[in-house]
């Protein structure tokens, strides 16, 4: 159905048009079938909507940001590792626990890699998660508010890179570390790296209803640098896949001295076979530190809680569990195709693509046709395990999503370009250039058994000129092809917010009918909401003063408060009295040093206030709520410290 | 010149390629010309450049971001009033001083209005300027590095709202005080509001080569709210205008209390006249503390200063300086069209919009036809300023912008839609409905004396079902409309980032060729840069330790990092070799507590992190920036704090 509204709204007619155009985000087919250009292609006319959400992370931004597909526009950025200016996270009271971490708070990290959750290897859309690379952690962002809801900190990792990706029913979200540390760390030298230096690769247990995560155990793996990784779908669930380099265990020069061996590993891990082990009391407790961050929609509060203990598995102890595939060269990219048979590492200093066979692999590994070992995890023959290899012609492959029709779209950084091949036959079918150097690529579903390949974006790590110039510092660019024939067709060029460098695409028709418009009054739970007029006031105790306040069109209750002393730490608790979708409202304290507040509908949000000079001082709505908005403020008192008045206030509702 | 992009780069080839694509940027006729469908006319293909920038600011998020009309895409987000995790702005030691205040540090601000630096009334493209709106301040961004470069607090102001504009020759920056205060502050009830509380209207002046900012003088008015202003132009040159309402003086329950009068006033301020006045020594000067911030490219650093003093000037001392033109009813936009002569006020309660005429003003100031004053201020007649109404048919317009066709464009918050009138006749042309309730509307260059009537973007406040939804807090939305016809033509709705208030554009044509590429390492001022490989060392002074790292493709120098302890100070100073076009390296030392730096070519940051836990502790580059970026990487061991150990590291270039 296609909707295309035409009509001039009235305030009064919003909210029932509202109703009529919630279900043009299945607009889908009309439009593409229709179009003939590529401009018509990617062109989302007003009034209609975009067929597929594609969340992109920010890299060093922190953050997530979510686009449309195939208009490439940016519909919102969700702080999840960041403070976000925009709307107070990571500054309110009830947002600072989220960042949280065991040396501290940290206000920023590095965000890699989404995965939507999985039912049964599709795509459910009930959750996304993310992990965060540098302080080692990951969130989970619900889609139905679009918020982050918990992070978990990842203890013994060091740069949380091979993370965040989830099994096929979403029972682990699995997070391995980059870089191999000590584990407990230790003060010792960088030259003793060898055989001393841990990989730990974390499995995160995922509470089916609520989607709470929980660290079930982690494996300890040789001192290698765990780069990608997946899950095993179909006949291959219960396995995990990951890419490892610098297999020479090399501490300086990395990009000499990690580049020596032909090949290195894919780490092939049966955790079913793990999680049985320490279900059945396997497994060692060791001392760790990590935080448990949980935002609570109900009190729109966030705990931060800080862990003791973690479960650590060691692989020579679980026979059959952990064994290593031989793969060329520093391999980046592992991706298992939709069937689960085909597991390809992408070689990136290399100009082949090598494709394991799973059923080989269980072949092999049945047969006991070892390789030798390494640290005491069994080796198998390269020969034993390929499937075959792809001749690209291409330089530098680093990721391959899957369009569900029976072929695979590979990334190539040096050759810059997207190479399309039969996952069958290896068979290279098309090849397109990409502006430039491009990192991931995506298709919606393309990490599941069902993608829906008709669009793949590619994640380019150079823009130069593709835009207009911005001085020294530009976004990264994004290239939208149509894959829906035998060639892919390049249709649009759009800017990314941050770096990113994965994304997760899932059809509209599946999340938008799940969004959240509003947060109900009569669910509000946060110990400061004011939820009826009357119970706005103002509360001192000692230097501490509590003002409860209520935000309606256009006015706060109290908007004249009188009482206050510089020294005081002043708490205002801020509910949002709307009850209609999108009409938030803002609240900024003139002389605040800490961000402002935007608050949703049927929400509460504290912001702390110290003030530090006698004066009077407005407060005001940030956010263009009605024509009144800029009548839309108030006005603060405060006295010297040893005034002797007291709190008051007028204008109750 | 139109210049399609296709065939394959090779890493090589880049540099070549863009050179040739630098002027792309002027293809702009070729494809409006060709284009017959929205779709088309929207459409800039892979290869191509938009026509024409947009800076929007980002309101709550208190920074500015640019987008390229007509394809409505965000290329970057400038960092100004707020923290920014993706680049460390607002977190690295260099850029740390830009948010310095008299209250403190600030970690973000509410940004409204941006205007382009003009000579002789037209847009020259060197700077942009732009408000804090909470903390008061005017902030100057560099159009060819697009960085902010100096931020200037504005002393005896609250809720900086009627900024931030530009005289025609760009001669002052021009702030006003939203909200009256006490001058100086003071302990007063707020119920003393009427008669004493005061609205400054800030002067500050701008050097000609430099575009450094200096508080030249204030106006203090009487104690109303100064919503917006602008300046006059061509023959109105020398006066600038500002809208008030609540010439009620009410302070509390607005949104009643501050509506009651029918006519609020438009304050005329002959500029040149009291620019003459204080030069010749007139104006008193008050004690005042407020930041004076600076961004020097050549160091890569900021310098904060606390300036202490403040010229004030009194209007009843300068006769024939300050009118009051009446203007119905609580007026909000104040816009002045192309020629100077219009001055127009939008009464945001009224349906009719206000034109006053330039020189029926001062032919009544002439004849001294006063009608009473307000505060020792002139107070005009209303039928001797008055041009004419327009009978607009709309309801609560917000803000006018001009095509230099001779028509005006208006918006309307409650009907919810742009009018575009004549501007001599005052006859309604077109109108086109808004999805949903305009606030501004832009036209590049619709704010000086030669616009470019080709587009107009309306900058809506309610978005609801205008994209794919996103949960209860939504991106506000933009309409862009083809103006170039005699109807309006509605192409694209694009979200916009954070909450724009408004927007400046100009042509590609006159910003492109200006924007710089890298920073010259000959050129780097940075004291703690790193020039030459050789000079890479570390040097510990008491608990202090300093890491002078040089980066370079794909390698830190050093990368092995040994004699760190617990209870340190390290500094890392770090300096990007780079110097080609779009090389950024990151830096990110896994358990730092602040954010990470983004290190353009040719550029040194700071990073400071305080090791809290022995061990070995990895960092590396985040902006994936070569084939062996994973490679890029080093270690620090942190030994206990009583350790005897020496700094050593190894691997010089």
């Amino acid at each position: 159905m296609k909707l295309t509204i035409k009509s001039l709204p009235s305030l009064v007619l919003i909210a029932v048009m509202f109703t009529a155009c919630n279900s043009s985000g299945t607009s889908n087919g009309n439009r593409g079938a229709l179009a003939s250009t590529a401009a018509e292609k990617v062109y989302v006319a007003p009034g209609e909507h975009d067929e597929y959400y594609a969340f992109f992370s920010g890299g060093y931004s922190g953050n997530l940001t979510v686009y449309g597909l195939p208009s490439g526009r940016m519909f919102k950025e969700i702080p999840v590792f960041s403070q976000f200016p925009t709307n107070g996270y990571g500054y309110s009271e009830e947002t600072k626990p989220m960042l949280n971490t065991s040396h501290g708070f940290v206000p920023w990290d590095d965000l890699h890699h989404p995965d939507i959750s999985q039912t049964n290897g599709k795509l459910d859309g009930r959750w996304i998660f993310v992990n965060g690379n540098n302080t080692p952690r990951i969130a989970r962002i619900d889609l139905k508010t679009f918020e982050t809801e918990e992070i978990i900190e990842v203890p013994n990792s060091a740069g949380n890179h091979s993370s965040s990706f989830i099994t096929e029913n979403t029972e682990y979200v699995v997070a391995g570390t980059r870089f191999s540390v000590p584990v407990p760390q230790q003060d010792i030298s960088i030259k003793e790296y060898k055989g001393h230096f841990k990989g730990a690769l974390s499995f995160i247990s995922v509470e089916p209803e609520t989607g709470r995560m929980n660290m079930k155990f982690q494996v300890m793996m040789p001192g290698f640098n765990y780069d990608l990784s997946h899950p095993g779908r179909g006949k291959s669930h219960g396995w995990f896949f990951f890419t490892t380099y610098n297999t020479e265990e090399a501490s300086t020069l990395l990009e000499v001295n990690a580049s020596q061996n032909d090949k290195d590993f894919i780490a092939a891990i049966n955790w079913k076979k793990i999680e049985e082990y320490v279900n059945n009391g396997g497994g060692t407790k060791m001392p760790a530190n990590y935080a448990h961050n949980v935002y609570e929609h109900a009190t729109h509060g966030a705990k931060s809680t800080m862990l003791k203990e973690v479960l650590t598995v060691d692989p020579t102890e679980v026979p059959g569990a952990v064994f290593f595939l031989p793969t060329p060269k520093s391999p980046h990219g592992c991706d298992v195709d939709p069937t689960g048979e085909y597991i390809i590492g992408n070689g990136k200093l290399s100009a082949d693509l090598t494709v394991h066979s799973f059923d080989k692999m269980i072949a092999a590994i049945e047969a006991k046709k070892f390789d030798g070992e390494a640290y005491g995890i069994p080796v198998l023959k390269f020969e034993d395990v390929l499937a075959g290899q792809v001749k690209s012609g291409g330089l530098g492959p680093l990721h391959t999503e899957f369009d569900g029709k029976g072929n695979a779209y590979t990334t190539f950084f040096i050759s810059s370009e997207l190479v399309k091949w039969n996952v069958e036959t290896r068979e290279v079918i098309d090849r397109q250039p990409n502006y430039y150097s491009v990192g991931h690529v995506m298709i919606p579903g393309g990490n599941s058994a069902a993608p829906f390949g008709k669009y793949a974006v590619a994640m380019n790590k150079i823009t130069k000129d593709r835009y207009l110039p911005t001085g020294p510092e530009l976004e990264h660019s994004a290239q939208l092809f149509d894959i829906s024939g035998d060639k892919m067709e390049l249709l649009l060029d759009f800017p990314t917010h941050g770096e990113p460098h994965y994304a997760a695409g899932i059809p509209a028709e599946i999340l938008a009918p799940k969004s959240q418009k509003i947060y109900r009054l009569e669910d509000n739970k946060h110990p400061f909401a004011v939820l009826n007029g009357e119970d706005t006031r103002i509360e001192r105790n000692g230097n501490e003063v509590h003002v409860y306040m209520s935000m309606i069109r256009s006015h706060f209750t109290p908007d004249n408060i009188e009482g206050i002393k510089v020294g005081d730490k002043v708490y205002f608790h801020i509910t949002n009295h709307e009850q209609d979708f999108d009409v938030p409202h803002g609240f900024a304290m003139i002389g605040a040093n800490n961000a402002e507040l935007l608050i949703m509908p049927g929400q509460t949000k504290t912001l702390v206030w110290e003030p530090k000079q006698v004066g009077v001082w407005p407060f005001y709505c940030t956010d263009f709520c009605s024509a009144l908005h800029q009548e839309m403020q108030g006005y603060v008192r405060v006295s010297p410290a040893n005034s002797n008045i007291e709190p008051s206030w007028s204008l109750g509702e």
